[in-house]
């Protein structure tokens, strides 16, 4: 696989226009009455007629039997490989909930967890508080104040929610406060390296008091701290790829992901018409667009093989409004597969294809897991899709002479 | 390709079961009257029902044009990446006749070879004196007696013997006493690092007395030495994929190839179906079994394509006995292709396929080379078959959030 080292010596500005199409989770697994997956069991002419016209594939995102996380999964679409450019966990979950981050903030996963007499953990989840019961002991732990840096204490759902410590000198190598199991007290931060010391000071401070302030907030009268990380420093796809980047997304997960490695995100509605309102409207203004369609998904998490059909089929209708802007690359495929069958992301490779003047089209003629199965493409890493792109918008000059 | 330090993170034990069954040198070369090869030849339908449930594709042992020995074809099988793996030749020869290793010993691969009266070597393998002369020879050798250590000298085949160096402070960084050539002289065996300046010391002690005891057995008048190597230290499948692994075997080579990544081996008969039987008795004791069948590469060592097929035969005819044991996922495969048209071990990638509930069949119907080709995997490195193979019984998690 060619690296960022090579691959930005030779790639050039060009006015061609790349659109990424993400439909996420869009892989399935077929029903067991019919044999047909979600997206062969789905009306999709208009689908169908962009893979006639492209070359198609299945993609493994990070490796062939790895389930990837939304993280893992969009990296590898950005051309950015997974196994390398890893995020921490705190600041997924800030991404998550559209934190801005500023470059030396710290950043936890919290969870609020039940303690008994003995200070022992007893619930890692206190019982999965509801989310306005949350949002309120967030507001009551915001109003710690630490010596040497402010904190930002944000819900997110249920028991979950954010720290960010925001100061000089902060560090996120520090070791978790949650043991990740119940009978045991939660522990304190450790440093993993001497410039964290002030951090881990901080972090330990904040546990005692947030102690303290929820001494009678039982099941939620402790806190559980994981993942502290700051933002990586990581190449721009700008300086990678020569690339004017744009994010359409109307989930804030897929909007943070894309600002690590330097997208612009516009701003846009929730639904796919309005994301598609979002993209005429502004493109003009970038050669690279970053689309992404969440309900694909989240039909195949509720588990609902029916729900995810017709998810698709309205994707689909949506297709000639996006196609009316003759993009010169137009990349479709999905971060992952989501079978309903499994309710949750899997493993398996992701139908992918990818339409351009130059692209020599297969004989695929059905955008599905099957049909892509049979294409130019082959079975083939995810990481690999963003060369391919540039390639076909004649962005990438010969390698070697 | 993702590594041990990603995988042992995501793996959970669950009580989901691995069959790894291996048709030794499987793939085969079409026959040139009917351009079927001996597995499209062979009548195999419980294969072929077993394809129609799985997904399939052509998997590369090494790498594309790479011929793998028994011990790369294997460890790739069992996850290892052979081209890091790697097991000395003194190791592998020992494995081979089911000689018991431990730790600190050392093994060499032994030549009886004829000297000549400048001594200098005039046939490398003595004439290929027969292996009952060579069982003689070797108790002859056996009654040397080293100061500081304890030796074993094993006949295998012909002029082929192991020697082992069994004491304490041993190494196996020594250079060869075979000079590869004949009209030279044996070398002495040098040191390649200190810690080895005793084990050389030995060695060449050994070779000295050698030389006396057969001084009178021409063409067996002296001994060559190479490949002087240790059992390497590798992280077990328990540790890498916290797997109970047994291995069913009645060739010691895999039964050795399998103990080195940490399989028990269990007690089995020569027939498959006593290794069937095997399986069906400790079912219930282990999470993995690896189950394999020599007969398929030993007919196509013979460059016998009809005994090959019908060795094919034979295995299908078996295969319902494995299937109504229900194993979570089962994989079926070999470790590298035998052609009989080759009569050797070749490169040729080898049929695969994989069927659990959650594997998304693809439209493969028949267990052979040409239909493989067609199957979703694709073609693929054969060490990237452990962690599909763990995705499909559930035991990853999500890798990334």
């Amino acid at each position: 696989m060619i690296g960022f080292e090579h691959i930005s010596k030779i790639v050039q500005r060009t006015d061609a226009k790349i659109v990424l199409f993400i439909m996420d989770g869009v892989g399935g697994l077929p029903h067991p009455e019919t044999g047909l997956t979600e997206l062969e069991t789905a009306r999709t002419p208009n689908l169908d007629r962009v893979a006639a016209e492209s070359i198609c594939g299945l993609s493994d995102p990070v490796s062939p039997g790895i389930t990837p996380g939304s993280g893992p999964g969009h990296l590898a679409l950005f051309g950015y490989d997974p196994l390398k450019y890893e995020i921490g966990r705190g600041v997924l979950e800030a991404l998550g909930i559209d934190l801005e981050l500023k470059e030396e903030d710290v950043a936890a996963r919290g969870n609020f967890c039940t303690v008994d007499d003995q200070g022992k953990i007893s619930d890692r989840r206190a019982g999965r508080i509801s989310t306005e019961k949350n949002q309120e002991l967030c507001q009551l732990l915001s109003k710690i104040k630490l010596a040497g840096a402010e904190l930002v204490v944000a819900p997110v759902k249920e028991h979950r929610f954010v720290l960010l410590l925001r100061g000089n000198k902060l560090s996120g190598e520090l070791g978790d406060s949650d043991p990740q199991h119940v009978g045991l007290a939660p522990l304190s931060v450790k440093k993993l390296s001497p410039a964290a010391e002030k951090t881990a000071r901080l972090a330990n401070e904040f546990v005692a008091r947030a102690k303290e302030v929820l001494r009678s907030c039982h099941p939620a009268n402790m806190v559980l701290l994981r993942g502290f990380s700051q933002l990586p420093r990581w190449p721009s796809m700008n300086e990678v790829f020569k690339l004017s980047p744009a994010a359409i997304a109307s989930y804030p997960m897929y909007r943070g992901l894309a600002r690590l490695v330097g997208m612009k995100v516009l701003a846009t509605g929730s639904t796919l018409a309005e994301e598609l309102a979002t993209l005429r409207q502004h493109y003009n203004d970038h050669d690279f667009f970053f689309l992404h369609v969440k309900q694909t998904d989240s039909r195949g998490e509720d588990g609902d093989f029916q729900a995810k059909v017709k998810a698709i089929e309205e994707v689909d209708a949506h297709l000639p409004d996006l196609l009316s802007l003759k993009p010169d690359v137009l990349v479709v495929t999905g971060d992952h597969s989501t079978p309903a069958a499994l309710a949750s992301h899997s493993w398996h490779p992701v139908p992918f294809m990818l339409r351009s003047r130059w692209c020599r089209p297969d004989r695929v003629k059905e955008f599905s897991e099957s049909a892509c199965a049979q294409g130019a493409m082959g079975r083939f890493p995810a990481v690999e899709i963003m060369p391919l792109a540039l390639a076909n918008a004649l962005k990438l000059d010969k390698f070697g002479a």
